[in-house]
């Protein structure tokens, strides 16, 4: 099986579990419920799950007490999405070539929906305690997620994103910013993977800034395909970020020097991982995926 | 000391310990951090952290390990007021006396700062691991403080309640938008107070039913000022529930019989409370205060 076929095939369980731990569509706040999971089941990359997962087995992890965590960081990453997409925020009326939910169940419900998916990823991960006989993993694990989503994480990264559009903004805010708005779910990604195998506190600290150069690199990554691909292969609109006015990687470096760089910052994640002696090919080339994708 | 005077002390007090939970307004991402702490500081009646501290104290509790858990709940009530003003839901303008903060921050940072603290409010909350030797009672509290919250507690209560504007809603329908929308904060307060106080299973599904009552009590009693009250008393407009065309107890059972059902349910959750066997005087004011209250 090649590298291709083992990504679809690990995807497609991985939309297995999440479905498994998505709210059932009944009562009177159905429309809520139907609002979460259309959001949820729209074909996500389900990228985090799948480093926190590789991470985890990298680690020697076997158990499913990582499942909960795993769905929860994609509604955590949904949840930030819907919000992102509205009216006040982005505007967008597209996303992963269909309608963002406040175009299909309206603002109101749009906002509730995003709400209720971050409180739902908490609620979903706190299923974990149970499987852990001293809670002494899933605990820390928890502590992680919650800090690299909040506002010394993503919700902090957006605020300065927001902030900043139509403006100039400095390397260093751009970092800051991308550190921020991409690597935190990422860093949280691999670290809770990390921290549930049975990681040290040193290992989980070099998880860390792997995952941060990974998150980085995709964000370039992400700047450069914004101008070079299609709205056909991205489903989603090509050159938004100059039509927002917005500072990329590509608007300050120029796209030669942005795709160095990418090649660069995940060869040192790349690295940083090697030096921890432990081996999982596949999470490997899966970061290094990340670098010559096309949507 | 009187029962106004200890209330004031605690409330006091209880003002001391949110603020050392707040974030520090520093970084690119200070306007966040602001806005999370203007809808904090905007002198609530802090009602569920005190429900929450007095339930752990009927229970023999006596550490810190409440403390955490009482700012997250704060947190996560103010969360649902900043989401619940902004234009796409109830449109106000004026929250306890002082502009909402949307009016102050814009919707977008308004939309960001209810995602922040209802984040933050999970980060606070995890402290709490590291203050309980075996995270027994503090993974319990958390696993009910998420459930209360989300789409089978408030949030779901949120989306119900928009869905329902300007329709006839039944007696049944209005219940359950009671129960979860309000109630079910007052549940998980009083709920993570007697687990945190070491309550068995059993004491624990009392104080739920009691807490669901003293929650719909609440309401009702709100419903009656929305009608009888001024905005000077208030620190909000009047009559927005007839504004909004909202059906609410007052409008299905008119002033009197609704006044009838806060001393009838108050009772009853009273007397639930008296069946533990334990006592705290201050609680059992607290709440019979709840439906004599005038804003």
């Amino acid at each position: 099986m090649n590298f291709k076929e083992e990504l679809e095939q690990k995807v497609q369980r991985i939309n297995e579990v999440i479905k498994s731990y998505l709210p059932r569509e009944e009562g009177f706040q159905k429309t809520l419920m139907e609002a979460m999971n259309y959001s949820m089941l729209s074909g996500g990359k389900r990228l985090r799950p799948l480093l926190m997962q590789e991470t985890y087995r990298m680690f020697g992890g076997t158990e499913r007490v990582v499942e909960p965590f795993m769905a929860a960081m994609e509604m955590i990453h949904t949840h930030s999405l819907i919000h992102d997409d509205l009216p006040a925020l982005d505007n967008d009326e597209y996303r992963r070539g269909r309608k963002t939910t406040h175009v299909v169940y309206g603002e109101a419900m749009a906002i509730l929906a995003g709400d209720a998916l971050l409180n739902y990823a908490y609620e979903t991960a706190a299923m974990s305690f149970s499987m852990d006989e001293d809670r002494k993993r899933t605990t820390e694990a928890f502590r992680i997620l919650t800090k690299k989503t909040g506002v010394y994480g993503m919700l902090g990264g957006q605020c300065v994103d927001v902030q900043s559009e139509g403006q100039a903004v400095s390397k260093e805010k751009l970092d800051f910013i991308y550190r921020l708005k991409t690597s935190a779910l990422i860093e949280a990604s691999m670290m809770v993977g990390a921290v549930l195998g049975g990681a040290t506190k040193e290992q989980v600290s070099i998880v860390e800034k792997a995952a941060r150069d990974v998150g980085l690199a995709f964000q370039i990554q992400d700047d450069i395909l914004d101008v070079v691909s299609t709205m056909e292969v991205l489903g989603k609109p090509v050159f938004s970020d100059e039509e927002n006015q917005k500072t990329t990687y590509v608007t300050i470096e120029g796209i030669e020097k942005a795709g160095k760089e990418v090649e660069e910052i995940s060869g040192r994640a790349l690295e940083a991982l090697d030096s921890l002696g432990f081996t999982n090919p596949f999470l490997r080339e899966l970061i290094q995926s990340l670098v010559h994708r096309e949507k």
